[in-house]
């Protein structure tokens, strides 16, 4: 089979492909790591590059296939992995300076189970520093760039993972959502990213930012690809066998707008294209109604806080010892935590727990929330700052904006391609749903995508950069 | 049948009575009733009666039962509850000045399943204020003194409860521990108290100490009755119908001796009854062992760090408004933690988990570890410090010593009696499991109760007081 960057590029197609021995691991694997030696330097969306291990691994694998020892869509298909996850043997960077030479001696648990079932491991992708912004402005290891324009950033923290599978560098990505760190670079970069609910995914061996608040969840090509990996990581105990039970649906769902908030402050082509995506559910059968929630100005601090006092728990001996290691941005943020008090904190926790009781209420006459995922497309390298009118706002808070709601209440949620912005960029259409459901935005997601050709297109780079 | 404080007012033995009609809920509960008004001036123990409601219930469960409708072995069987959990309709002062006047709209959820299978509610039981102490000295309701020597405190902060349940005053209680509030009071008034691991038993509608340490659980006078209340309190998913899977056993099991820590400072009497229950425990083949659990030292610490962070956290707005209502030593308590760090929090917490897991794998080569419950018969109402040689120690701190280490892993944890100081003090006998093995503590907790008498000793006290 030709392989070529396109809609067919899925963990569904090239498994039933490699199944049927219309494709080989090896033939697969090569393709890709020529790939990444081709767009590397054009992304800089890997730390490392594993390829003896991924050729071992594509062999292996092909020796297994051809003796009827197949174990199921992972088996043989190429992927990449946050340099967050440990590895074992193999360097696990964090995207920082001080675990440059750290190469762990087990594997995450997700990992093990990627693994186990066949995955091929290209190698480790390039993330913000310890996870710890939006932007995926990495001092040390530079800034991961966007494969719809290179003068613009991936987002982040899972930035090098959404470029990755924005380009066919492998077919799927594990990245970490802390404050949107899935969904941020997915969006940005036109990929399908899912952050599942809280606890489902565990995080053993997951470098941590802020234990309260980190999710592991896939990056992905389309909606059932995310479906077949989340059955992979999902921990026990499992309610739903998600890929096996993926059916498009729209018909009769009621989808709440929450206008406040989440449509606010947005690029105009990005609201136009979310209002539209809304406008071709509505066609598909969903009702959709207006829904307000209360107290969300206050959900940047509380992300805020609850991260940044919990980073700081993690990285104070390093920080003491040689804060020179850090990039400056994330130093100065976990040394000004220092003076917060626990009350600050738990009281934020207190209130983040308040806040995502709301959440679920409104939740209750709703089958799932609709917004945009990031309120701009891909901002430009240097941006520092987004302007609304005569205000202006960090960058950082305005990637985290409209993801950080889904990390604070724990609820499940997921970005799909929903358009381009007219400067061609990705624009993120965000499905929150409730506690465990990811079944339920997992098949809107789906029949949104059936309906639309957003999935079809992709970034045309080069073949000689 | 005659109803008197013995070995055989117990839910098993009662509710088989109540069944058969050879007594009714109504004569029981007026016997309970009328024990209360007896010794409520001598024992403190409660701080309302539910008369009215009590007798209603009573009639109520004896209709249902007389008509075939039985609901279990709680049905038409009197108890009583902390003053800790909301009771609809019924104050719930929390042994405060602050929420003398608090009449919640809701039970807390596991009063609704206590409730829902028939029991009859007797009253609220005294504790130390707002829970967060474990002499229960209470300064707006006064001390709940021990039923086996009034000038003696009942320990807590379930106190109440605990003395309640040595009298007959209710077959059984429901407390909460956080620090060793259950097993305290029973302990030191001659009780079965359980804390089960942390999350078995859901918290909804109880008033809060330390959320990360809080747990609720039962009071009996008999390890099955025990397994019985669980039952009905457990949350899901279950695991285990633990009264129908209870079965004595010892033969086989693997019994971790913590020297260190656990069996330092101990008066001579507690030792010897501890060291007299361990052997009576190999002689029924169960193997002793010495372990040693790393860093026992600073689980004080831990304990006191995350607790008054927490309560803080909760009360922190009462204190802004009302400090005068508090009483001084929870109140200064609360006041000096303002100034702690939220790194400070952060770090107990994430040593709480190391020492959690230091936990977890010593019990990978033993079925539990066994300790005292106490280091102490229970003190004069006098008592500030306790004299260790020429070391003082604070009677707060003695108490707490032994059972937090079980708040902090979160492991399941039960005392049971296991005989008497020389001035006729209970001593309690206390068995940490495995993670929700609960079955495996109750086991062998029933396996030694039926080999030893202790728990047919009850306090004798005179008619009129």
């Amino acid at each position: 089979m030709e392989l070529e960057n396109n809609a067919d590029f899925t963990i569904a197609q090239l498994s039933a492909a490699l199944r049927r021995r219309r494709v080989t691991s090896v033939d697969l694997t090569e393709y890709c790591l020529d790939q990444i030696e081709r767009l590397q330097p054009r992304l800089n969306a890997f730390i490392s590059v594993t390829r003896t291990g991924a050729m071992q691994a594509a062999r292996r694998a092909d020796r297994e296939i051809r003796r009827g020892d197949y174990r199921g869509p992972l088996h043989g298909v190429p992927m990449s992995l946050k340099d967050l996850f440990w590895t074992k043997g193999t360097a696990t960077s964090a995207g920082s300076k001080i675990l440059r030479r750290f190469v762990p001696k087990v594997n995450a648990a997700v990992v093990d189970r990627l693994l186990e079932n066949g995955a091929v491991l290209l190698g480790k992708t390039n993330l913000h520093e310890f996870a710890f912004g939006a932007t995926n402005m990495n001092p040390h290891y530079g800034p991961v760039r966007n494969p719809w324009d290179s003068a613009r950033i991936s987002g982040g923290s899972s930035g090098g993972s959404a470029a990755a599978v924005a380009c066919g560098l492998g077919v799927y990505s594990l990245g970490t959502d802390t404050g949107g760190s899935i969904r941020i670079p997915a969006a940005a970069c036109g990929c399908v990213g899912l952050k599942p609910t809280f606890g489902l995914v565990p995080l053993a061996g997951v470098v941590p930012l802020s234990r309260s608040l980190d999710h592991v969840g896939p990056i992905c090509r389309s909606v059932e690809d995310a479906a077949i990996v989340l059955d992979y990581v999902a921990g026990e105990p499992r309610r739903t066998r998600y890929a096996a039970s993926l059916s498009p649906r729209l018909q009769g769902l009621r989808i709440g707008i929450p206008k406040d908030y989440f449509f606010e402050r947005l690029e105009p082509d990005v609201r136009a294209k979310v209002v539209e995506a809304a406008l071709e559910m509505e066609r598909a059968g969903a009702r959709l109604k207006d829904v307000s929630i209360g107290g969300m100005k206050e959900t940047a601090d509380l992300a805020g806080t609850i991260t940044v006092a919990e980073a700081l728990a993690f990285h104070r001996r390093w920080l003491d010892r040689k804060p020179q290691l850090y990039g400056e941005d994330i130093r100065i943020r976990m040394q000004d935590a220092r003076a917060m008090t626990a009350l600050a904190y738990l009281t934020a926790v207190e209130r983040c727990r308040a806040y995502a009781a709301r959440m679920e209420s409104v939740l209750q006459d709703a089958d799932m929330l609709l917004a945009p995922s990031i309120p701009v497309g891909a901002p430009l390298i240097e941006t520092t700052e987004i302007p609304w009118g005569r205000a202006r706002e960090d960058i950082r808070l305005s990637l985290l904006r409209l993801t950080r709601p889904a990390n604070l209440s724990g609820l499940p949620a997921l970005t799909v391609p929903c358009g381009f912005t007219r400067s061609r960029l990705p624009v993120g259409l965000q499905l929150i749903g409730r506690r465990r459901h990811e079944h339920t935005i997992l098949n809107a997601a789906l029949a949104y995508e059936l309906r639309t050709p957003w999935h079809e297109q992709f970034p045309q780079l080069p073949v000689h950069p």
